[in-house]
Parts: C-alpha cells; sequence; structure tokens
C-alpha cells in the first residue's frame, strides 16, 4: 500500500504533467482545447484532472501565472520608463512577439478583460496603465493625438493574422508589421485618419469568441 | 412529359440557384464550404449540383468571374493611372475592403495564385502587373524605396485577423489600419525596418490552407 508521502509525490507528478501538458496545448491550439485532450496528452484520467484543476479557468490562471506575473512587471515598467515612447513602444514589441510565439498567452491575458472574470480586477488595473501609458507618451509629443487605445485592439488583431503564415515566417511579418504602425503612430500624418473604433479591450476577446462559435456552428 | 425546353428552363433555374446558394454561402464562410452545404441551401441534389458544375473549382470561377473581371480590370487601371501613387493606393483599399466584405472572393483570388490552378496565366498577369504598380510608385517617389511585394501578403494576412472583429467595426478596423500603413508606405521612415519577408503572394494561399488543415485535425 502506498504511504502518504508516495500519494502527495503522485498527486504532485499528476498536477506537473497536466500543467506541461496544457501549456503545450495552449500555445499551439488556443486556451479552448477540449479538457479530455489535456488530459490524453498527461497521460491522467479526466477524472484526475478534475480533481487537481475543478475549471478550465484554474488551469489557465495555474499555466499563465508566470508569464501573466511578467506581463504585469513590464506594463508596470512601461509606464515608469523615464521616456514614455520608449515605454509604449516595447510594451507593443513585447505583446505582438508574445501573441506570435504562445497562442495561448494571448488569448488568457485577454480573457482577463472579460467581465465577470477572476481577474477583473487585474484587468481594470491593466486597462487604467495603459490609458497612462498612452498619455505620458502622446504628452511627451512622440505619440500622435489622435491614437486611441482600440488602436491597441486593432494591432492584437491584425497581428493574430499573421499567425497564419508559416512559423518560420510569422514571426518576421510581425516586427515588420510592427515597424510599419510604429513610425505612423510616432508621427502626426498630414492627411487625416479614419475615426478610431469605439471598441474596448474587452471586444478582442468576445470577437474571437463569436469566431470560435461560428467555427464550430458551421 | 416536360418538352425540351422546359427541360433548359429547369436546368438553368437551378443552375442560378446553385450559383446564388454558393455565392452566399462562400461570402460568409469561404470557399471551403461544403458542397453539399450549398445543395441544400440551393435546394437541389448532390447530383444535380455536380451535374452543372463537375468540380468546386468550376463553381468558384463562375461565382466569382464578375468580380475577378471588376478586379483584373482594377489592375490595370491602377497600372495605368497617371499618378503612380493613388493607383497603387487604390487598388490597396479595394483589396482590403473587398476582403473584409466577402470572405470568399479573397480566397477564390489567391486561390488562382496557386501553382497548377486552371488559373495560372492570369497569376502571372497579375503578379507582374503588381510588380510594376510598386515599382513606377518607387520611381515617382511616393512609395518607400524598401516596399517590398510580400508587405501585400502581410497587409492581406493582418486584415484578415481583423474579420474577427464584430461585421459593424471589422470595416472600420480594416480602413484604420490602412490608414496608418499607407502613412509609413508613402514615407521614407527614420529608422530601417525589419527585413522584409522571403514570402510570394501564393504563400498567403498556402498558409491559409495549412491553417485549415490544422484546424480541422485538431
Amino acid at each position: 500500500m502506498a504511504e502518504p508521502t508516495d500519494l502527495r509525490a503522485d498527486a504532485a507528478r499528476n498536477r506537473t504533467r497536466i500543467v506541461e501538458a496544457a501549456r503545450d496545448l495552449f500555445r499551439t491550439r488556443g486556451i479552448d482545447v477540449p479538457m479530455s485532450t489535456i488530459a490524453r496528452r498527461a497521460g491522467v484520467g479526466v477524472a484526475t484532472l478534475f480533481r487537481r484543476f475543478p475549471s478550465r479557468e484554474a488551469l489557465v490562471a495555474e499555466v499563465f501565472a508566470e508569464q501573466r506575473a511578467h506581463c504585469e512587471a513590464l506594463l508596470r515598467k512601461a509606464v515608469a520608463d523615464p521616456d514614455p515612447w520608449n515605454g509604449f513602444r516595447r510594451l507593443l514589441e513585447f505583446m505582438c512577439a508574445e501573441q506570435i510565439e504562445d497562442r495561448g498567452f494571448t488569448e488568457a491575458f485577454l480573457a482577463s478583460f472579460a467581465t465577470g472574470s477572476a481577474h477583473w480586477q487585474q484587468r481594470v488595473v491593466a486597462e487604467s496603465a495603459f490609458d497612462t501609458l498612452v498619455r505620458r507618451a502622446q504628452d511627451s509629443g512622440r505619440l500622435r493625438r489622435d491614437f486611441a487605445v482600440s488602436d491597441l485592439v486593432m494591432l492584437m488583431m491584425a497581428n493574430a493574422g499573421l499567425r497564419n503564415a508559416p512559423p518560420e515566417h510569422a514571426r518576421d511579418l510581425s516586427r515588420r508589421l510592427l515597424d510599419y504602425l510604429l513610425q505612423s503612430f510616432g508621427t502626426e500624418g498630414d492627411a487625416p485618419l479614419s475615426p478610431a473604433s469605439p471598441l474596448g479591450l474587452a471586444d478582442h476577446l468576445t470577437a474571437h469568441s463569436g469566431s470560435r462559435r461560428a467555427a464550430a456552428g458551421g
């Protein structure tokens, strides 16, 4: 018979295997991958998976805990950057690169912007930090006045489209897109832009869920 | 017993119904929609559908014949525009808007770039026309020298990402993205861009097919 210590060791091993399988699957297939697929990849039963992680949200939170902390630290650092434009630019570079590398991360990050999410408080903090970042960069004269927060939604959705490129090209395309956009963000154009969209950060998620539903229903 | 004239009228009616059903489904769901779904929507049997259109390619060609002609006329007009930058800009505006409005059209247009396609000759003509368009706009001094044809692939993939927005916002986001990009395309930046991708126009299609396969296999 196994002793309590062995049981605990077993449980810890299972937990690690589940988190590693989920991290891998979230990265390549997004956070909506079936729980049964995660259990199969981890080599555990579905019952064991649900004993360790009673909800998908709990598993997502565990998998992305480190990256989320990194992202929040980066947002704080960006806001505190003595050069506001530099802080703004580097945050966008980080987010675009992360979105290309890891499909699940962006979804997890944006999921925290959904109303009613357990991370709703973090959402409020992040939104207000991003507002501050934009305002500071605009006040410094480096970011154009007509840049809107919804332009970040535009960028994230456009960048997501580049994930359809062969993996070895997606990162280069993403860098190039951001280079072009940063040049426009950083210069007051002589021609006025089309009006900014009223979309907020939370809409990015809603939109993506909608498209997933449509695809599943097709 | 039906007379030959009635038979011909029946056949013509069926053909029209099939083309209308396919146009609607291609627009909302893309050109990979199952042939059986098209038959059902048209209210005809699958056998009838295949009698009228022995292959998907034949149906796609029929559905987009008018738009394709329009697009080719637009490309010719763009190349002939006395203001090369204006021709370049208007072609990009048209392609982005069309891609947002009609999912099937872009797929059909890009499918003609696939090697071995029946439209391969049109592909060669279109590629060479686009090269000319870019070179003329560069020679006029309005389009930056480091603009690459693969930047069009980048734009089309990024713009496709915006289709995930709620339909009432997708077009606004697309206009705004293109406004920003045109400002960068139209000004030699003081900072060098990341290297252009080696992707060609045909790769856009390959990439999308790949992602569809991955989604189907998931």
